[in-house]
């Protein structure tokens, strides 16, 4: 069995781990991020983990690629009436584990013992690990001020040009033990095509998680996730643009310098290889597209197969 | 306008207030009661006044007469498949109101003012008030042990036999400048016919609500919950009984005498006139099932008319 520990934001980190998760020899981790966490009608709402969780589960809705299949919002229109803002879209289904969330964090128990026991609950294999219990959350700064991830992504719709990310409480975050444990005992290391400053930093940014993946003996791939200078889904490209880096798998790879020892991009972003690798890392072309799980699986497979030559 | 003031449990008490807020020239003011409140998930429920505002609303379900129409159970599945005891139906709308309730119970503002905010957004005309915003429970004493009332009533459907009945709280509960007003200011004061035992005996068993309903001038009415010795729905006959008490309306006469004027009872009743009225109180047969909202209003209305030659 390789033990592949996958360092994940939402629906692009998903569908990566779909495809892991259904590989035969492959036991599989995922190190979600935590940081677009927020707080709803007093409900502890986790969406980057609610996405892997719901995705492995098989509980997802394909067709947004977030949020829970078969959804309702009656919840939502009754709080919609007595007078709460309701722009962050929560459906019913996904109020039953916000509600068990929050009332598990309340009697004390550890974000990370929940997440375990949610995705136990709910069917899903691989292991989900939060890479810190305590709190961490994004916050973007636009003309107007700053704003909360879930405020920028969801009611504003990432309109607003971006001056300047930070992350509260980063700096006294603890790492878990679990995360620690799965880096460090990793035979692959994976960055998904997530998001690379707000998904996969916060990750990477938490006190001693960096050190332990550079610590890692495994090898350490990421995937792009541009392509031909887009983004599949998300802010990303837009944010890094904002925030004066090269929106493309060369922005990526300059990003990830010195952490990963080879960037898997598009065949559409062969002309960045050479810049690619001038910056001290392999970059492999191949299909990076996931349309549906096929797709996933059979990336997922050359994954394992790029680490092969890597090790 | 004639201030009406009507104490009152969950489905009986809340047909009663829908016959009072139709008559054109009342001013209702409903004080409900808050004992069988409890923690459910980690959020606040609040059974009968739920039951009053939903039904104030036109929102109830009208076929159970509780919760609310077009209801859905999203989130009890996915708290079900959580491993949560899921017995106590919540339905997702009614999980909106429980919601924030919550959060508003944890920014520390008054369940009195909470549920008054609930009533005006969701559209209720009359005032709902809250004999209390302490926390006051009742509980069952059954062979097998002390239980919630939702445990009994719910949970165990009422099948263990009562040996005893407390309030947890009332002894240090404070009443609210609401409820002491909307007694001490009332035209005319009403027990609806609930449960004299586990709805109305909690309300007037808060400090100070009992004497201000004594030293009130209106004239004070109850209707029975019984009809040839039967109530219309829940445990009432049942509970009375087991714990010595008559199970009709003599009984309930027995429990409020020296506190009403008159009790109206039901025509089949007649043959209790007399031994009721031998308790200090007047007593008036009328139909008293409130089958729709023809006979509510109706009800509501001969109330008025009998008032008026009690005081």
């Amino acid at each position: 069995m390789t033990r592949v520990t996958l360092l994940a934001g939402g629906v692009g980190g998903a569908k990566m781990a779909e495809g892991l998760a259904a590989l035969p020899d492959v036991t599989l981790t995922v190190i979600g991020n935590i940081a677009d966490d927020d707080e709803f009608h007093g409900l502890w709402v986790s969406p980057d983990i609610d996405t892997l969780t719901y995705s492995l589960a098989g509980l997802i809705d394909r067709s947004q690629g977030w949020g829970v299949a078969d959804e309702g919002h009656r919840a939502l229109e009754v709080l919609f009436r007595l007078g709460q803002d309701c722009w962050m879209s929560l459906g019913d289904r996904d109020f039953g584990l916000h509600i068990w969330r929050t009332m598990r964090r309340g009697r004390g128990d550890r974000p990370s013992l929940i997440a375990q026991d949610a995705a136990r609950a709910l069917g899903v294999g691989p292991r989900i690990v939060l890479p810190t219990d305590d709190r961490v959350q994004t916050r973007v700064r636009a003309d107007a001020g700053w704003l909360s991830f879930q405020e920028y992504f969801v009611r504003e719709k990432c309109a607003p040009e971006i001056r300047e990310l930070r992350f509260d409480g980063i700096d006294s975050a603890r790492p878990t033990p679990e995360a620690l444990a799965a880096i460090t005992g990793a035979d692959l290391l994976v960055l998904a095509p997530s998001n690379p400053l707000v998904s996969i930093a916060p990750i990477l940014g938490i006190n001693g998680i960096t050190e332990a993946f550079r610590a890692a003996k495994a090898p350490k791939l990421a995937v792009s996730p541009f392509i031909a200078g887009k983004v599949v889904k998300g802010p990303a490209d837009r944010m890094m643009a904002a925030l004066g880096m090269r929106a493309d798998a060369l922005g990526v790879a300059e990003r990830y310098a010195g952490l990963i020892d080879l960037l898997v991009i598009d065949a559409q972003d062969a002309d960045l290889r050479d810049p690619i690798t001038a910056l001290g890392m392999r970059a492999e072309c191949r299909p990076i597209l996931m349309r549906d799980q096929a797709d996933k699986q059979r990336l997922a497979g050359e994954l394992l197969e790029l680490a092969q030559v890597t090790a």
